[in-house]
């Protein structure tokens, strides 16, 4: 195995998911597939042939400044050594930018970001014509459902020669949480604004909760799963997914979450209604995504759902569910369901992407 | 891409999976990186340099006889010309026999038999062996669950270093559309014996119903998902998996079908009454396979679970249903669910497994 070329990675980004990445590949069984050549912050990047354990002493003891230009370029200098990939754990539009240059010159990019996949149409495409051109490999599996077998799936539905009638799910943990607290198909319950002020503090939603409420975190997920469908898909970006936000019209606009917190309980008898009507007719309410291909349908918003439906039945904490409906399958979809957010998972699907290049 | 060398695929075994695998092949998108450069029954052979939709005319009309060690000796001279796999399927021993030799010499096998895998461990050990020798693969995805995402999800949260404790399902289509006849919670229903008849009569048993009753199907599945988990795992063959078989003793050894079917009925009370029981307690049978490689467990047999469990409430039609439950996804396993039998969703499975040949 020693004469095997190890796989040359570089960090773009340290966060909670960067983090646990990198100790996740300091702990793939060796000998093994990767070495860690270089990882970068903000605001510091540190080069090693290979990078141990004590990187993050490491890296706060760098002289070096973050400076992407600069780690592509010393990238391009390892190509001969090897195959490289660029990890971007950032959540940066700037990072995703690189992607076609790094693809164009042969380095693999795998990434939890969204960004590219879901933003303007001519990135996505210039990613994909890069990726084509040289024969490096972009991969994302954990921009969908984090670890789930999601992305990989629908890429071998498709690849194989089925055809997706629809893809239906609950792709936002946050949403999920909300509405598996909220909506259980009884007419009475916690107000609305509670289980969301709730969800704040236990760190379940963004600091800002209207981040998660306008549904453009379930929107973006949508354009990935329509593009990996069909890359000419006519979505130009996520926002022009149909998208039904959750935050009232009065609080659009509001610049702290504290503020918005402090708002939301005007509009509870307005969520009351929801879910009384939704009870009514033995149904609960959950925050979906649908893909439709055959009529161009592309959608996030608030449906109802019977009580006897896995939506309802099956999910629970802040579980994701998706559900593919497809040809072959017929009447009755293939579900993945489980957790779809968190650091160990996350990068678990990140680790996963960067096995398939081994 | 005419100037990258096509995979050459051989095909043993054209019975409804393997029918059906070629018109999916055929109709992958070209340039398709496949070529069929052999078909196989347990008659005829045909070689042919890329062979196309008149194979079956072709076929029949073929004067050469079946003869593996020929086939072998044949692909052995195509590899040169690039990568060659044997695609399996048949459900014969005799052809599992052959793996180690095949990929020894450089030949990947894809298959969705189970018995290499879940057969003798000496077998199985041999196919690893060749495999790590050579770096011929094996893929099996097929063997569990059919076209659901199963092995490859298992293998992915093992090599990624997550801890499996525990996996859960309903891994037979037969015993789960069964059983979702048989028991839904109500201590009323149909007769045990009508429920397996009429699976008879509308094909989702075996001729003989007892070869799916006695659970050597579930332990088989069984002991290739331990056996990805941990090649070396304790179990010799799938026999000395703990099955608790639902054959009345007494009809143990009867030859036919049609005698089983007949005498069944006099075993109905027996099983109205584990009905009633698991009704008392708001609960549900389900025919099940568990593997806990903590405890070393590997057990195939009738469990109950509450009616709003998953295995109660989302189970519909003949689905599998699998729960892995990790040290990662913590307190909510991930889960996959579908159809997990049928030759279009089969041959997917297997198609999806050549694809990651390329
Ligand atoms: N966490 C999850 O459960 C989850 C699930 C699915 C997908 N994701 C995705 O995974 C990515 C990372 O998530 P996270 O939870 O780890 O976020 P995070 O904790 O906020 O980490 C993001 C990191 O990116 C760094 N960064 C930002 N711009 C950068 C740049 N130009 N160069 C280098 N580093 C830069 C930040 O570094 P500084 O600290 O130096 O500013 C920060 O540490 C995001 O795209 C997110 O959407 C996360
Ligand atoms: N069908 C499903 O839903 C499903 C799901 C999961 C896995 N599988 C697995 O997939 C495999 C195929 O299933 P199937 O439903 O297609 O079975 P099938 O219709 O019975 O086909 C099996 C074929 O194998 C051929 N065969 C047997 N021995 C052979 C030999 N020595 N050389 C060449 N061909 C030989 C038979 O050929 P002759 O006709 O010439 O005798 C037969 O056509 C089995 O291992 C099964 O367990 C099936």
């Amino acid at each position: 195995m020693s004469t095997v070329q190890k796989i040359q990675v570089a960090i773009v980004g340290v966060g909670l998911v960067g983090s646990e990445l990198i100790s996740q590949l300091l702990a793939v069984t060796k000998p093994s597939p990767f070495q860690i050549v270089a990882v970068t912050s903000s605001k510091k990047t540190l080069f090693g042939a290979s990078l141990g354990s004590d990187w993050k002493s490491s890296l706060d003891g760098s002289q070096t400044k973050a400076d992407i230009p600069a780690l592509t370029t010393h990238l391009e200098g390892l190509l001969p050594n090897g195959k490289v990939v660029v990890v971007d754990n950032t959540s940066s539009d700037d990072i995703a930018a690189f992607y076609p240059r790094w693809l164009a010159a042969g380095i693999n990019v795998v990434t939890p970001n969204k960004k590219a996949f879901s933003g303007e149409l001519s990135l996505y495409e210039k990613i994909v014509e890069s990726s084509k051109a040289s024969g490096a490999r972009f991969l994302n599996e954990s921009t969908v459902g984090a670890g789930l077998p999601i992305i990989s799936t629908l890429k071998e539905l498709v690849i194989t020669g089925d055809e997706i009638t629809k893809i239906e799910g609950v792709f936002s943990g946050t949403m999920s949480y909300i509405f598996n607290q909220y909506s259980n198909g009884s007419p009475e319950g916690p107000a609305f604004s509670s289980v969301v002020s709730e969800a704040r503090e236990k760190g379940y939603t963004e600091p800002h909760p209207a981040d998660d409420l306008n549904g453009f975190d379930v929107a973006r997920k949508l354009t990935i799963l329509s593009r990996t469908i069909s890359p000419s898909s006519s979505i130009t970006s996520f926002a022009s997914v149909q998208t039904a936000s959750l935050i009232p019209a009065a609080l659009e606009g509001i610049p702290t979450g504290d503020e918005f917190i402090r708002r939301l309980p005007e509009f509870d008898a307005q969520f009351d209604a929801t879910r009384k009507e939704a009870a009514a007719a033995k149904e609960v309410l959950r925050f979906v995504g649908v893909v439709e291909p055959s009529t161009g349908t592309v959608k996030a918003g608030l449906e109802r759902y019977p009580t006897s439906h896995p939506f309802a039945t099956s999910l629970g904490g802040s579980d994701n569910i998706i559900m593919f409906h497809t040809k072959r399958y017929g009447a009755r979809p293939l579900i993945v369901q489980g957790a779809g957010a968190g650091a160990a998972v996350t990068a678990m699907g990140v680790l996963g992407d960067l096995f398939k290049l081994v």
